[in-house]
């Protein structure tokens, strides 16, 4: 028997993704996003989803590029951490003693201690309504 | 130190989504997506990345419309046959022992023995490479 629960943003598993992006003045930000995953094989795409208010937006925006970092469960705390604080108010990689290395492929930091990083070049920005699309 | 792998569509969790359709005769059909995600908020929209080779492509692009099925775990296997047979070649739903449903809201079929199903209207169909995201 089918019980509505109306439109909800529910599904599960989604990804713990930290994105690393400059500003537009070149300080390193991190933003932990879960809507985010693979999008196509060729080219071989990611896209992740941001609300145009936050800090890390108009660094994509800016360089056209972007970092997907992908953490060990060791450093649970900081991608917590990057998902609650804003890069407006605080240098995010400085308070959870993390190292922005940049990156030799896009104008964009990544997170020197986490195991994973892919380096991503802004192909397509797509607005769907509350949330923008980066491919 | 970091060590390049190159550019390859590596990267987890990725989920287990059964996408529902109907094809140009009206046709239930299945298939098991693992690119997929929440995308937006309001309005709270999925995306997935389909090739055009697949049999499900013709029937979104033609109905508008698709569900999203979430197995339980006792229907691994189904899900699993979902993922690698083509509804070109034969009735999935019948060969599976499941059941397509109508869904109200929108021309698509879901599967009645799924725990959970997300109703589509198919928005923005984006051309990325071989895959192309319907949001």
């Amino acid at each position: 028997m089918k019980k509505s629960i109306g439109a909800k943003t529910l599904a599960f598993p989604t990804p713990t993704w930290v994105v690393g992006t400059y500003d537009m003045n070149g300080k390193p930000n991190a933003m932990t996003v879960a809507w985010a995953g693979i999008c196509c094989s060729t080219p071989p795409c990611i896209s992740i989803s941001l609300r145009k208010a936050t800090y890390s937006y108009a660094g994509i925006v800016e360089n056209k590029a972007f970092t997907v970092n992908i953490p060990s469960e060791k450093h649970l705390m900081e991608a917590d951490y990057f998902g609650i604080a804003s890069g407006r108010d605080e240098n995010k990689f400085e308070l959870a003693c993390l190292t922005p290395i940049r990156s030799e492929l896009v104008p964009a930091p990544y997170v020197g201690e986490f195991p994973v990083v892919i380096e991503c070049k802004l192909l397509h920005t797509i607005e769907i309504g509350l949330h923008t699309l980066f491919v």
